[in-house]
């Protein structure tokens, strides 16, 4: 069973999984998988068998799960983190906190194709990637053992992607996440102060100012942060105030799906194809659990932040929890923007 | 000038500095340098002319400065993320809160030879290190612009190192770093509710464990830290209260640099030569700016922590500020141990 440990002085919690250690090597260099052949390729159609039985999939009518004809499939991982089976056990080990690795986790195989990346796809594809995104989170959010769901998308060895397949991670913590937690304090304490929104605030000054926007729809604006941590980071807000992703309607998952195509496209383009993370930041699935966590449907919103591995975390990160960027997000923005205009 | 830029949800600050851009290719390869030829290696003896005029140097009696001779030296960074002339001006953009990039960016070059590793040499040459450290560290506590020396120190590409030879950086910043004030804040509760110090706590219960236990002498212990973030991940801890590293007298450094030399060469061992960032973590400089980092010998330790990069991070770390680590810390304390009893 992995263990999740927690640090007694910063407060953070690190999941000890000795099952990862059988995955594939986590090379530098990662290869183009040959189509269909398992070794290379475990996610492509036709190799269903080489993946744990999936728990969702979008397919086409007719076809049989675990066999082909799908278009996203998502599948237990087959080095999962955290283990879905057994119950949490939170204890005290002498001076320090632990509690049971249960969790889910997750990959969402966004593409029957083994070399399709997600913003190649069409966007009814796209869309059926957040599909899949928004069910698998709305059905975690009922077990009672978990308290966050996480989205996220590692693309690249910098990235921590040891598959070379366009995929994505589901995990479902029975914890809040630190970063989550100190967003929606601000947020909590923002909106009482003000009684405004603190993402509706950011995304206002983004539109008015138009120095860090790149890209905007109905439903959404894609701009480089202020604080961007690295070069070409870019942060996707929605119009409209929700705190979870998974509350998201099917109109607003398309607008969200144009705007991914859009900016994945314009960062490709714009900085060479670089590996990064993207994350879907969204509230805890309750907010009961701490009295400085009080659910409220109006301070925080979900949001994504899209994070190009450009640059390195060395000893002054870990030192800080700052960041050293040599590329302004208005030059970044200014790129991009260009990009976008020209495709 | 470069720009220090707050992110206002979370409160972190980056550091903007293009100047960075013009630094030598962080290719994922570092080649050795040959020894001599300043294209290669500026930092080897001989070539003292390819750097700026030193800061500081431990240097052979009769040598002259910025000539050969020295055994430790302390140079301004050529591609200094930070800018040691001018004036803070803090100020507000719209929404958002800007500050001038205006701090010391520092290099400490370990050795006069090519390729030696700062655990290769004598203990002397450890401690001679160490001194340059502490001396770079009192000076600059003198400015008052700063509130923060940061020492640290990254080998190899995928710690964030752009040159192979021995060097470690000193970094002075206008602002308290958001992860020592989190260790303020739990250290000052911590003291406030136990009249006892967290990091005394916690030195008592490794050494009474001794499970995660690596090395210890009259000055120091070294162990694996219970929620290690990272395979052979280690936190060095002094015995000796004290909250600044710089307040070490010659006794404590000569300690310090044999746990730092054994526990290197363990490491380098035990788990196959990894990249590593090395941090002190020292208290700010002062500690009444803000109310609830009121100044107190007592709560707050310095200690180091060594954080081998033989894991990357990824989708999950950023969404969480969580880690998953596939080695247990008593694992890997047994090893290292075993490493240092047959050293």
């Amino acid at each position: 069973m992995p263990e999740i440990r927690k640090d007694a002085v910063v407060g953070r919690w690190v999941v000890f999984s000795p099952e990862r250690l059988r995955r594939p090597v986590n090379s530098l260099v990662m290869e183009k998988p040959e189509p269909g052949t398992p070794d290379s390729d475990p996610f492509s159609e036709g190799n269903e068998q080489y993946t744990p039985p999936e728990v969702f999939a979008i397919r086409h009518e007719g076809s049989e799960p675990n066999g082909p004809g799908w278009q996203v499939r998502v599948v237990p991982n087959r080095f999962p983190a955290l283990r879905i089976e057994g119950s949490l056990d939170k204890e005290a080990v002498g001076f320090y906190d632990r509690v049971n690795g249960v969790g889910a986790h997750e990959v969402v195989i966004e593409s029957p194709k083994t070399d399709e990346a997600l913003e190649d796809q069409k966007l009814a594809g796209v869309a059926n990637v957040l599909k899949a995104y928004r069910k698998r989170a709305q059905d975690l959010s009922h077990d009672k053992r978990f308290r966050y769901v996480l989205v996220f998308k590692n693309v690249g060895a910098l990235a921590g992607a040891s598959i070379f397949h366009a995929h994505s991670q589901i995990i479902a913590l029975p914890m809040t996440p630190t970063i989550v937690r100190e967003k929606l304090i601000t947020a909590q304490k923002y909106y009482l102060q003000k009684d405004r929104n603190i993402f509706e605030d950011i995304l206002r000054n983004e539109l008015k100012t138009n120095e860090r926007l790149v890209f905007e729809n109905a439903g959404f604006a894609a701009f480089c942060p202020f604080a961007s941590r690295f070069p070409f980071e870019m942060c996707i807000m929605p119009r409209l105030q929700s705190p979870h992703f998974h509350e998201s309607d099917d109109h607003q998952l398309f607008l969200l799906a144009d705007a991914i195509r859009k900016v994945l496209r314009a960062l490709r383009e714009a900085a060479g194809a670089p590996d990064y993370n993207l994350i879907i930041h969204t509230a805890p699935i309750k907010r009961t659990d701490k009295p400085d966590m009080q659910t409220s449907r109006h301070d925080y919103r979900w949001h994504i932040e899209i994070l190009p591995r450009l640059t390195g975390i060395a000893g002054f990160e870990f030192g800080t929890g700052f960041h050293i960027n040599p590329v302004l997000p208005e030059e970044a923005a200014r790129v991009l923007k260009e990009v976008i205009a020209h495709d």
